[in-house]
């Protein structure tokens, strides 16, 4: 079984990382390829970055396929182009927002999320609502450290914090990491606070791997057909569907 | 990995299927026990029923942490008794129905189910509410076969008339099979109309083994904590705790 | 006029407790037995408890049909065995966190609930969000004082400050208590405060007796239709339907 | 105890078979006035009515009080003015479709309201919505009979088509009956249809009942306190509060 | 092109101010009469203020609709009697909390409401119900300043404290002034605090414009459709309709 | 004033097209610049699709700002990019989605919307439920008509029939025209329906004009800040912020 997990930034790095979780949580039989965009913004903390994100998660995707590829893990959390990629993708196709919220309601009554930027929050309040977990969140909390600085000594302390208060004063039964790149994290933060953590990408790996494996893929039913032969122009011409 | 799927009535031929089903999804290296109670009733068709056979679960439960199982499936539609097994077990539980509307919504904007008696409709729609699905929820369709005449042979065939309703009628991406006997029938309703269809054994194997192998269980912060000790009488006196 | 309250409890001191409260209640011409189980626990404080008292529940209401009974009330926070009792049941059955839910939405825009244990507001908010009340309903307090031991002399002095807060913090409109044992602290709690406070015993017992009065019983279509005779094995043998 | 029902429109005719409604469903001790306004519409069909009809209302009310009220129940199923008859009254007020969506949903999972013109069930579905009903409201369905021609002998005919569509088609458990002039038809209904139909009048009396014996009346807290002394000019100069 | 702003309360000087926001707000080739009703009270400020304000609304639409109006205001932020206002009117009506919540939602994801007295928060948490606001109104906070007093010095700096709470600690993006008295404030408040802030009458004069312009008014079909004749007694004998 | 109205597609014929639209919605004193990407797809139906359009539109808003411009309309009914537009444009900015939709919840309770492809129903049921509309919606009905393809005969008796469907099956009060190039179609689908028809494109023109005159744009406040300075690569990277 090949699962493809695309970091949907351009940060070598952080697919790096991603890809060495990515592999600690797969099951015997999965093989993990960590992938990111040829094109687009070094980290996504904004509307606009996401948008311009998402040509190159798409390219990916046009290229796991070639390769053959049993499952797909959008590695950010916002879950950008998740319905584009679903389209497009022969297989199926999970967010890391998406796994991680559906795993924190399988373990525990309500969830906080602790994140980086507070301009993201909205954007998790947006996904909260449309997988409908809005009963379920209990709040969404920005500890204000950019994407590419998760690897700060202060991180793990900061989060921490976020995930007491979430827990003791928002009434949380469980903690889901808000970026891609806090897998590592996750250990300390739930040995420290006491209830379970739950990253995105071990999430996504894991239930991507339980779809395929039970031979459900995306409906193609109306919606999620694969897109229409369109014309395509300019920069993104190469975009244009045979 | 030891996955414990407890059929909650106590028709073991029932169980015997259940099983059959939760091993041919299980992956490499997961072992599934499927077991039934020793009390209650012999098929789940009424709320009366279900309050009578969550006893037995609990006590399948018991024997399940005693011989050591990683994670539990309860493998009947109405998820019976799942917080108290929740507070109870020491491994992860998840439903039948509770991991089929999840994986629905994974593969599909869209579901309906399909399942047995008119009179079990209102319970699905209870649980579709509790998971948070009511807008992908499209409709519950039952057939009126009893769950102990799945084997009929004019099962499929209504099934799938049922599941061309769900999709052409009431915009359906994908169908979810409303009982743990419907398994057999996955790919052939599959096949027939052209849609994801998702039993619930078999993705509950599936995200509950995701969930064990990510080292994540069941939240002990206050309400799934374990339950206090109690004086309990009467019939159920050896339920007490120690 | 007979109702029968029953405490799904094993205590007989809080039975008598709510059996004088339901008296007290009740209008010219209405009887009122107050029982409780033969078998389970003591109290009700997890959701393993309530899933081991509902049989006994069931036990009752077959008890109260035969010696003919107009109106039950379930009298315990939880409404536990709810949905099993209107099935099985010859008269109309109320929960008293439904009947108290009500009631307090028709004096007042918005609630709050006083109750025992942390662990067992999450199952308070399930009820709220079954009946509707998800807008109303501002807070769930916990006293963290077990239900057996509600005759402390402290308990007063807590759910009075819990219910001020709730009034003045949380913007409830109307205090509804949350244990069928906090009767006796109802007019305490309401001129400490002033704000109603409603009890869920006397709002059932006046409830269910307006509904008896009106001819108005469980609808007999689909869901709640009598249980199908069914086989039943084990402990439990005895509750198999003739 | 003494319940003053107030019919919102002026039609002496209908004030009198809504009173006797009232008094045939009230318990022993209780006392029935039926009483509308001097001032505003014959029947109450649009909002441009309901809007003129308010003002007599709480003319009625400030008379019931005067004679002492022990609780009130607004007899038009639009429930006119209730938030404002609850500020002014000193005894607890029902409306009627509050009343029997309230009791409704005690006795069935769903219910259907019937009701007279389609151009009133906007104003019911507010209502539904108002209440915490929508999951519970299965449909509203008008029979387009003006409330003044309720007594024609076409009517239980039409209700009785609509109330078994309802059943049959939109899955309702309970039938609602839609205006105040229509309790003569419930048993009639109720027999033809097999499920419980409920009428608002009988509802609200045996509902009001059970709050002014549990002594609980309308929450004084912020909103609803007594409204403040203003003055009050022209036509409506009379309502000046001292 | 004719607006006509209806300032619900009898206050002159009110009225007056109304009027100048409108104007100022409106565009070229736009005029505003703004008018007050004969008859009601003073100020409103409570469910019965509110229900015995909206006969001389109503009487001001005759009006409006016999000198030709293009476009109507309800200028109080209860958005009293507007669907008797859209039934009764020849042209669209907007209310100012209406429009001001929708133009909120347009420059912001969240928006809370800062107003006069907290006995009116419970009539504003409804018209955010109704818009369908809920899930963007963080808060509803109340100044306890009578509307007759909000020409006094404190009341900018009450209001901006407000604000900056709704901004900092509730979350909210944007303000949304919630008194037809307030406009002269949204500069001062705005720049004070440093998000957008939403004056009702200015929001809903241009809105109201838009629809004019567009051609579009109130649907006829069905429950805006012009309200029944019907026979009208005492002192509202003069709202018949011919 | 200066509207700019951005055709997310690359089609000149339709920009042309619904720039008319815009300047015949626009008041005294509005001009009007209708401009389309120079990159991206010639329509678009699909998730695929609009992900790819969604970078030439942030392009024509860098443009626009560039020339000054008041306010900003997406003329595309998925309102692609919406939220990063909001953060980089130095305007406000509607949808014609959000636009249409807003305006019909004024001029009526309830309304449908008739747009294009089947494919493309979900898109428009997430818009409706991120504005807040699930409980206005009563439908959104598909022609099958490919955007591209509006200009056919066929077109406006398709989009009739759909109407008068939803007004008179699914209780629509108004139209929505569900695609940016229907606009040349209201007048006649309203005459031939008899409800109120909102076309996005004049909706959205009206509102965003309103918007600029009032002085309200969208809040800085965190989310909606300007997108922070990010490396940016490969074809995409000419969209870096200096």
């Amino acid at each position: 079984m090949h699962i493809t997990v695309i970091n949907p930034n351009t940060s070598a790095a952080m697919t790096s990382r991603i890809g060495a979780a990515a592999r600690a949580a797969a099951g015997p039989g999965v093989e993990v390829a960590a992938v990111h965009p040829t094109m687009g913004p070094a980290s996504i903390e904004s509307h606009y970055e996401e948008a311009l994100a998402v040509p190159g998660v798409l390219e990916q995707i046009a290229l796991g396929d070639a390769r053959g590829t049993d499952g797909y893990v959008l590695a950010c959390f916002g879950d950008p182009g998740l319905d584009a990629a679903r389209e497009f993708a022969s297989a199926p196709v999970l967010g890391i927002a998406e796994a991680a919220m559906h795993a924190a309601t399988m373990v525990g009554r309500s969830f906080s999320v602790v994140t980086t930027l507070t301009r993201t929050v909205g954007r998790a309040e947006d996904l909260v609502q449309r997988y409908g977990f809005e009963r379920a969140c209990r709040s969404i909390l920005a500890s204000d450290i950019p994407v590419l600085d998760l690897e700060d000594d202060r991180v793990q302390e900061e989060l921490t914090a976020l995930s007491r208060h979430a827990v003791h004063h928002d009434g949380a039964d469980v903690i889901v990491l808000g970026c891609a790149g806090m897998a590592s994290l996750q250990a300390a933060i739930a040995d420290a606070v006491g209830v379970p953590v739950v990253d995105g990408v071990v999430a996504a790996v894991g239930f991507v791997t339980a779809l395929a494996r039970a031979g459900v893929t995306t409906s193609r039913r109306s919606e999620y057909a694969r897109p229409p032969r369109k014309e395509m122009s300019g920069l993104l011409a190469g975009f244009a569907l045979a």
